[in-house]
């Protein structure tokens, strides 16, 4: 035995005396960011939907976000593929900016009606802001890291309400097929921190109905949830793809940044006006929860899927989640049509399997499912996660995500 | 864009067809397998309980073990070990015998009142049931590293009931600091179908009680589980090097293997005999359960320590785990007296806390907390598991666990 190693809970002790008070800290930032931002959404959805003539504006909203962030924040533009590009590959720290940009950016999609989702402002927010500590601690190398993956943490676990899930997020999203542990207890911390941050400042979160029966798994419920699973996973790739392409597509043809939005927003500003309903853009809470109670449209997923890839790839800021948890929960809802699954079970494995899916997160996909809609669906959420991530592929909505170790 | 990308959900085909019969059938193995141990364990303990003079004969059923596997189990003595060592460095393929010898050395611990767990018994019946097919399919390789992990994971969720807690157990606990992806699908499904299998042929595994009320997480109350965490992980690092430092001295004294159960099991028969009771040997489940009801001498989880690590450092067979979860449960009872966390709470961290970090294995500690005490503790279990994991060095009660990164 080591003679060194006799004293290792000696040696944790530092670990955790530096860590804790960093990760309380990065906890109430990021939390409290987060609660500014679900006010600040809160806000611009209710507007939104009782001033929809706004949605007319939508070019003019995206031209201003695009000629602000042309003007004052070139430098936070790659926005979530900056932080992670930074913790792969450290060279200076995320500006400041990137937090109070990122927030504004968001509330004007959601102001004027893009499709969009909040993920990445809270993740882009609690890392800027974290960031910060690095210059007052002097930082370098891997407490940097960890001080970056804290804030990714903690933004994830307040803005969604699922500590545990934000914890895993953090450390699963950095890359594809491996996760370190390097992180492991700050990030709890600042998850746990940050969640209950957002919680005291009064915010709450959109309770998600539980599946009122779970039925036995039988070798026919194991094949359905891998179907659904499958699904879920191609069609968390294909938006992945989509999203990606329309951007390479307006990067290619518009060369001033900030006419891209004002084009995809005149797009999607015409298709609201066309389709004659705002169910498909802005967050899409209240449809989310409709699809755990009643039988949608089984094209509500494709909607939605389109406008946001079209409102994201066009430049509109905002997060790729709650549009995913949107896709996922209808297509899952719309899959009860030829599953033999319940409809609100369904609901669920889809809001976090394609989600899943598109992150590359099965395990912070499975611990959210089971956060949000209760351990009893713990096995179908976890296969049609598990599913989901098998079937999207190597690349994901993070271009910046590392494949550490492939899929098959 | 790659153009082998477009094909690459077709990619993934290939790997579910081939792993979803051979997870099944892994399953199938290992949760009869975990069935069959756990009705004889029902039976040793009850015969034992009713029989309490065979307690004398400890030594004589421990002498009987260890000739039984000086004749016929050298090759498997290992165990554990021996699966983690195959799973990093691939040698030969497990050889069939340790299935039924590792059976029957646990039955006769219990029946004759040694202090050790199942979870051993199960993770090398599932495992060396499942590296069968090896021979069937000629897997080499990943392919083979992949299906010996299914065994453990279907192993240790269907001998515990908690399928997610075993499909990440069974990535978990190779290494220090790192999960690895690779076997995720076919871990999951033979956890899954594993945990079915023992279910539907009747096992009931034990219910812990869910804490009542869980209390808001307050700073004190974070400290208070950091603390309880921290004291959890003391105990592991310290169980882990007794039975560690036992196993050594009994080896370096007698080199006659059969010997050394016989004197361990003279000195546990003399202790039971001395102190009257049967509380600290066995599996001690009505134990663990009290700990969420009543105030328990808070000397419970010394005791079950100290007999546990002299059981098993003589060379009985049996696992760790459900004696971690003793010593952990009780601990945790114990801490109520100076914590000011609810006693079901504190029962209930210890009871996985313990574990994670003798094991290493926080995540699927966290899972399994969730699992049996139920989601309104997840936070304090998370993180009474983490700080157990960082508090516990890097070396537990599995010597052939790899250190990928340091804890700190």
């Amino acid at each position: 035995m080591n003679y060194l190693r006799q004293f290792e809970p000696f040696i944790a002790l530092p670990h955790l005396i530096k860590w804790l008070p960093i990760s309380f800290i990065v906890g109430i930032l990021a939390g409290t960011a987060s609660a500014v931002l679900l006010v600040s959404l809160e806000w611009a959805t209710d507007w939104r939907e009782s001033h929809q003539w706004i949605i007319a504006l939508l070019p003019l909203g995206g031209f201003f976000s695009g000629w602000i962030y042309h003007q004052f924040g070139q430098t936070v533009e790659a926005g979530n593929n900056l932080l992670l590009e930074e913790i792969h590959n450290p060279k200076e720290i995320i500006p400041f900016r990137m937090a109070p940009l990122v927030l504004l950016g968001t509330d004007l999609t959601h102001l004027f009606g893009g499709s969009a989702g909040r993920e990445g402002t809270a993740l882009q927010m609690g890392a800027s802001l974290a960031d910060q500590l690095t210059k007052i601690f002097n930082f370098q190398g891997a407490s940097r890291r960890i001080l970056l993956t804290t804030g990714i943490s903690a933004g994830f676990a307040s803005v969604f309400g699922t500590p545990l899930a934000g914890t895993v997020f953090g450390l699963e999203v950095l890359a594809i097929g491996r996760i370190h542990y390097d992180a492991l207890f700050p990030s709890l911390i600042a998850a746990v921190v940050g969640n209950q941050v957002t919680l005291l400042l009064g915010l709450h979160h959109t309770v998600y109905r539980h599946a009122p029966s779970i039925p036995t798994l039988t070798t026919w419920g194991l094949i359905s949830a891998i179907i659904a699973g499958a699904i879920f996973g191609i069609v968390a790739r294909f938006f992945a793809q989509l999203t990606h392409k329309i951007s390479h597509f307006f990067k290619a043809k518009i060369s001033y940044p900030p006419i891209r939005p004002l084009i995809g927003g005149a797009l999607v500003a015409t298709i609201v006006g066309l389709s004659g309903t705002t169910k498909y853009i802005g967050l899409g809470i209240p449809t989310i929860v409709d699809s755990f109670y009643v039988q949608l449209p089984p094209w509500d997923f494709a909607a939605k899927l389109g406008l946001t890839a079209l409102t994201l790839g066009a430049g509109f800021k905002g997060g790729e989640v709650t549009p995913l948890f949107f896709i996922g929960a209808t297509l899952g809802n719309a899959l009860s049509l030829i599953l033999t699954l319940p409809t609100p079970l369904l609901a669920g494995m889809g809001f976090v399997g394609v989600f899943a899916g598109a992150a590359n997160t099965p395990l912070a996909s499975t611990l959210m499912g089971i956060e949000l809609f209760g351990l009893q669906a713990g096995i179908f959420i976890g296969i049609a996660c598990v599913v989901s991530y098998l079937f999207s592929g190597h690349s994901g909505i993070y271009v910046a995500q590392r494949i550490s170790l492939n899929k098959y």
